[in-house]
């Protein structure tokens, strides 16, 4: 895991938009935050909250905000950019490449690959892979080991799946996806009807179809739809462990973050953030831009461009509000206690 | 994924307790919600909360409740019955039979099946399944692929099992179970003691044991007990993402939602609901029938037939009242301020 | 899955400092708890919440607290000691060596090993395990089936791996972990930058790594950091379906209940206590010994020793004197409308 890259190599990457200030003429040849660089080392401003940790920071070559108004020691170099975090992430995609060679295309010996599926001549399939029958694997697809890709699943070109994930039958995957490891693509939803005191399962015929550009994070599910599809849209990324229930439509650019889920039938239009562990009934439908607080419980439909939090979720305003207020419960129950004396005495003194 | 179905055989399946009204002489070529679906579209209503877009459907057959009012359309047929969401389930059942044709009983040559373990003749083993010493697979199971059947474990007959699953030693699944990709069946239940400033294991020598018609979802997690059996009962359903603990004891036809968690040793009766991602501390007692709402966080016992919410849960009449009364506090906060100024100047007044 | 303990055998497991009240002669056959014991059986009383189920136990052997009042049956035998839990783990220790015996040394025919990966010949491959390139898997290693261990990610001495797990490229386990079925180390971290509309990702070339003696939980997720490290310090204990975030940093002995998360960045120091469900924010510092109660949601950081719980997490005994006034508040609004018309009238009759 070591690499060196020289300052030219550097502005190559991140564009010639940079300001230098400084000066470090060695390689680079780690990434480390503020505080723990050393000496060869680049680091970076991403988080106005770390601010005074540059003046400390050892690190050799620095990606700053054009408007950081420090000073770099001696043998340190400042490079002023409109977004240090990603530039940071133009250099790692390239250290990237290097550490995280692409496999070469082909079928892997272990792999298994029904002889009534498609698996395109650039794609690579990894061992112990399944390729079940009539499935379509894409061009330049990269399929890691221990894969299964059920029957007439399609995998769209450029789309890179861990190892031991389910792309689950009739399931399609647009192009250029990372599925991470462990998810699941179209498990069964989850319906039953009551029948006679038992749960009698509502088959699940539908699938799942993602838009280009899509990635969903490690030990991820996401149910196929009773019928139609569950769809998540372009560009929208799903982190680990959340869960995404039969006939959810999610629109374009979306964030769900870590242990979200969603319940069936919900609407998410485009833009929506979702932080970690919060939680969205069925049948819901949540606007445009809306953004979803941590561990908020929505249960009722959310207009475009709301910022909702708390159980069950309001407009953040009103929760934060009503969390301030929590906070001076015991002081106003102590308040109308003296109050209740003060009156029962003041009524006492009129009669 | 196509099919074609005219009304004689929707019929025949959904059974002749159905009432015709209108007329459609063609087949159903697909299944769609009431407001996406087209001419050849079967659609219903499962929900009233979506009874108003029974008129706008453009669906060719509709499944309705008996007591709907409207009026099918031209070229259009309701058929009403009990249960739409059933009658629809039944219908789905058949098409999934073509759609997911069981694979052919057998051991697939890529699957390792240890030479002391018992795999009944009708079941049918997929690529690269692992078959573990003394297991025994009973009759017309089906193992999908990349599948770990633990030393000594049992797997009862026609049970279905999809890609990715652990049943780990010595556990027992019934009958008819339907186990969702990569659920982990008999995972180590979660038991440290602290000696001398070090969390030492407590051996986890248990089981798992599940009754006939059990589910269990996607990524799911069964602790196997720290001795004896961790028990899932008959007709229990079990979502994604759900933990249950070790020595935990679930009742007969219990829904357990997405992410739900349960602690161990904690007993549940028969038929509770517990949404999602509601969460039941340790040791606990929930009897039958309790009904536990989405992310409550249970604390203490509950007894029959209640149904709770909240955090710390309490019941949901109470919940809901407290949660009604905290949107008042900025209102309550203001009236007393009003007040004290009042009494203040009264006090003062009569001073 | 049977067993036979005489009593020699058993104080032989569990120590010399065993104090013997009673006479049972025969050898133990099972392990029950209080309430379902018969003849032969051994139990404990490890939580004194059961006290009272000592003396209706049938077990044969009871492992008590020293000071345990009570006295045996007849053929009942009570043994003594300063950690009941504690001894029968001892005694399930050596029960799980049996049931559970270490597979030979050797790679499994069906495995696949990179050829310059570096097995150590003490270590155990299981059946359709995946050893990538520059892989080292130590002495006495055991990794059981549908394992993929990347691109030069190590694995300690002695440590045990559940099947179906990965350990991604170039992330570094500890001597002696357990990681149980499903978990995935060193998945992507979860960052993105939001570049003209659309999120871009950032690359995640750091990796993860583990100290000695730390447990991952089933189906549980620990990310790789952006760059550097995510650690998980010595002796930590991380239970099911946990989410760990890029960069986070865990110190020595933790436990992480199920279904907690921990966003990105954020540091938990030595000997932390997170239960079950709760999360915690990115970019936060959590003090030595804290406690955090379950379902708690922590948006600030920490200092060492606080026991904190509620939404937002605070001191546990201000959140608990909030649940406890908030059961209060449909009194209170009535004390207050109440009070409100005795002031209207008492002003009224003054003016």
């Amino acid at each position: 895991m070591t690499f060196s890259y020289p300052l030219n190599r550097i502005v190559e990457i991140i564009g010639s938009h940079v300001t230098c200030e400084g000066d470090f003429s060695g390689a680079i040849t780690g990434i480390a935050s503020l505080s723990s660089a050393n000496t060869g080392d680049l680091s970076f401003l991403g988080n106005p909250q770390y601010k005074d940790q540059v003046e400390h920071s050892k690190a050799s070559i620095l990606l700053l905000p054009r408007d950081h108004s420090g000073k770099p020691k001696a043998d340190q170099l400042f490079l002023k950019v409109d977004n240090p975090s990603y530039a940071l992430a133009l250099l790692c995609r390239d250290i990237e490449i290097d550490l995280l060679p692409k496999p070469p295309a082909g079928i892997h010996p272990t792999a298994f690959v029904d002889p009534s599926a498609n698996v395109h001549n650039t794609a690579s399939v990894g061992a112990f892979c399944y390729i079940g029958p009539q499935a379509v694997i894409g061009p330049e697809v990269t399929l890691a080991e221990h894969i299964s890709i059920g029957r007439a699943a399609r995998v769209g070109e450029q789309t890179q799946i861990f190892p031991r994930v389910v792309v689950s039958d009739y399931c399609e995957i647009g192009s250029r996806n990372r599925l991470l490891q462990g998810c699941v693509i179209g498990s069964d939803g989850y319906g039953y009807a009551l029948v006679e005191g038992a749960h009698q399962r509502l088959p699940q015929i539908g699938r799942v179809v993602t838009g280009a550009d899509v990635d969903v994070g490690a030990n991820t599910t996401i149910d196929r739809a009773r019928f139609g599809t569950t769809e998540i849209g372009v560009g929208t990324k799903i982190d680990n462990l959340v869960q995404v229930g039969h006939n959810v439509s999610i629109g374009k650019h979306c964030l769900l973050v870590a242990q979200v889920a969603v319940a069936g039938s919900t609407k998410i239009g485009n833009g929506v953030v979702v932080a970690g562990q919060a939680g969205i009934a069925g049948h819901l439908n949540i606007g445009d831009g809306v953004i979803i607080t941590a561990a908020s419980v929505v249960v009722r439909s959310i207009e475009a461009n709301l910022k909702v939090g708390g159980c069950p979720a309001q407009a953040s305003l009103v929760t934060n509000r009503i969390y301030s207020l929590q906070r001076k419960l015991p002081d106003l129950f102590k308040r109308f206690d003296q109050m209740e004396k003060t009156i029962d005495s003041t009524y006492k003194a009129q009669t």
